[in-house]
């Protein structure tokens, strides 16, 4: 069988198998000096989680934690991250390729008790706990799930004038036919041999990233075609970072026109919190959001006096609010002039748009915190999430949402609390979309970076 | 831009096109003859969704809807199918490929008022709705929307030893490296060259899949690999029963071990409800369930003495319950004897099995039925369904899972409540599950069909 197993997956199993090997080596010299056994990991926590603004990434701190063996409150800690440490390494020197679920599964059993005094102890209980025992290995041994040969789901799929080399293969992205290639889970193995490109265009819906590989969209504005298929996974930020940092391409990306949109673009560009320590390896600091903007639905000069208030839990001056619009850009640094004009006529625009929801509100209120939402409507919204059945909490916001042309960005959704889909761009013509949108765009620099 | 339009597509276009003026000029004809306009459509009701057991597959009926132009309660559904008729005749002339939102977008308008006292009618509201419309515009061209270039997202992959043409491309999906092809959506414009297979493996899961793939699991078995990654679409189904029905390849499929799992593979087999007209194109008969059957985790002696029957509300005598077991099958048919040995050892079974939650016996019962599944227990269940919060309904079950062995897996679930995923089989060993419990089900015969 072992036939099989390719030559680069035994390099990157040999190497990481290495790194487990030290972190154990460093354990059993502790206990030969008779010291207490301890991992020294880094803090995982939010407090912990810096935004750097020279590197443009969410990263950990220096805040580290000590897992010590003879510390009742650390000893389960402990345990579990060893436990996870010895079921990677036995999977990696046997040849397996486990899955994310596969680690839970093989860990999970009862300790069984010494003494009839004792509780008895399960290593864990769901899924969420292996994965954040995971997510502490590989801040341990400084290497990625997937360079431990790890594999989980992936949805990334790419097409493109290039060539790469995976396993024993060479394969051509610009010969897919009208299908496309599979991202694999371990992208840092992807070769990169040649690349005739001038950009990649990431598209959050596969459905669209179907219809501009149909229409020849990457042919003709030479670029490479990525799409994530909704909140993108790690393989597919990972592919992306690489064709940036190693290929020099601009990254630019579309998803749909609304704060849950705005933040799956934050995630290519800065990282998520929960994963804030792969930042470095995963996220992408120069990606540029090309769209779909708000301005490019409605301008820079939103219909305010249509703005439906109701949902916001007051009453405004709509005149008043006018004014406040061009006062809180000021304020906030935005130093271009207010005269872009939409890429939608009125009545498109009456067909294309879908009624924001609460929950849109908060996620914005999420994004650039809750007082300079109240900077842009002139008070503090009242609104409460389905489900939640709460007052939504007030938030600080991200530091890298702080840039004036995304206030303008959330202020014209408040003032018109529209969403829009990217394939509403679609639906006015697909070659609109791929011939005239996208390409405008680029062209006149109409992105935010 | 009309280079990179591709003949094949061009051809279908026009095919589509013509199935389409058809219809138009039946209309014309009835106008011009000064007949009321109108539609027939064949009804796609449940009552109409007929199961045929000598196809082995879910149909429609001959019952027909006849939509009348001057019939107030007929007349916004005549429009709905003429305009989105309209619309995709549009799109195919103009070698545009919309997707499903986007013939929601394009149509969604308000039909203008013709004198005061009108009211004010919408085309449509959701998308559910413009669905609806283009599930009949299907059945009344008798063209899938694949047929008509309406692309949509698409998750299936596949991965073996072939050839096929897609576009202009010829593509080795032998070559993909750790990655795979991901399947067009328009999955009957692929042209198969050649291969060198001998059947094919359906994974629910991707990361199964791409466990298989990374293992060697085709090259060695000699198959085709082909992941769905949870509910089929209808390009992997149309791709799996192409492989089928013109390659002559046995198509096996394996999926969690759970009435969910179960379902997802009889959506392979016979199709769905919704989609019943076009079962013909895209179900495969003959597919064939190899696992993971509770069989497989239990052998044919399941534990009940330990039935925790508190979920299913009622208390049990377990002496009376493993007799019944036994008269069960063989009132339903089943003749072979009842010696299988399990997969699993029973502290396996203990590390990997999930308890199953109302909903799952909610499902088992769908499938096949309230009487079977009161002959199975010796009482009926009084289960509800959270979040629907009243108490399941009485379900006359599916016609094709009254098959005794069937019959066998469901009982073992009922006395065992339990489940089991396909990665709790990896866990156990990678090489375990493609090298020897999936071989040797299939050497073996042990599958249903």
């Amino acid at each position: 069988m072992e036939e099989y197993i390719d030559k680069i997956d035994l390099e990157a199993r040999r190497k990481s198998a290495e790194a487990i090997r030290k972190v154990f080596l460093k354990l059993i010299d502790q206990i030969k000096k008779g010291e207490e056994p301890r991992l020294v990991i880094k803090k995982r926590t939010l407090a912990n989680t810096i935004y750097d603004p020279a590197k443009k990434m969410l990263l950990l701190g220096e805040s580290k934690a000590v897992r010590r063996f003879f510390d009742e409150g650390e000893v389960k800690k402990f345990m579990q991250t060893v436990l996870m440490a010895s079921i990677i390494y036995d999977a990696l020197v046997n040849n397996e390729y486990p899955t994310i679920r596969d680690l839970y599964y093989r860990g999970k059993h009862t300790i069984p008790k010494l003494s009839e005094s004792d509780k008895e102890i399960n290593t864990w209980d769901e899924q969420d706990e292996s994965d954040a025992v995971l997510r502490d290995v590989e801040v341990l041994t400084n290497k990625l799930r997937e360079e431990m040969l790890i594999l989980s789901k992936e949805k990334g799929k790419v097409v493109g004038d290039m060539r790469i080399r995976s396993g024993r293969d060479v394969i051509d992205l610009s010969k897919m036919g009208h299908g496309a290639y599979a991202i694999e889970s371990t992208a840092d193995l992807i070769e990169f041999l040649d690349v005739n490109a001038e950009f990649v265009l990431v598209v959050e819906k596969d459905a669209v990233f179907q219809q501009l590989h149909r229409i020849g969209f990457w042919r003709k504005m030479k670029c490479l075609l990525v799409t994530s298929a909704g909140q993108p996974d790690r393989a597919t930020r990972r592919f992306v970072r690489r064709l940036n940092e190693e290929l020099k391409l601009p990254v630019y990306v579309v998803a749909d026109s609304d704060p849950y949109g705005f933040y799956i673009y934050s995630v290519f560009k800065i990282g998520s919190i929960t994963l804030s320590y792969e930042s470095e390896r995963l996220a992408t600091p120069s990606a540029r959001f090309l769209g779909v903007m708000m301005s490019d639905v409605f301008g820079d000069d939103p219909p305010i006096e249509e703005l439906q208030t109701s949902i916001l839990g007051n009453t405004v001056d709509r005149k008043a609010l006018k004014k406040r619009y061009v006062e809180v850009l000021r304020k906030y640094g935005y130093k271009k002039s207010l005269d872009k004009k939409p890429f939608l006529s009125e009545e498109e625009r009456k067909m294309f748009i879908i009624r924001a929801k609460q929950q849109d509100i908060a996620r914005a209120i999420e994004l650039v915190g809750t007082s300079v939402v109240k900077d842009i409507l002139g008070f503090e919204p009242k609104i409460s999430v389905k489900g939640k059945g709460e007052r939504v909490k007030r938030h600080p916001g991200y530091p890298w949402f702080r840039d004036p042309r995304w206030i303008k960005e959330i202020s014209i959704f408040l003032y018109t609390l529209a969403k829009l889909e990217i394939e509403a761009m679609a639906s006015k013509g697909l070659k609109f979309l791929a011939f005239e949108y996208l390409p405008s765009k680029i062209e006149t620099g109409d992105y935010i970076d």
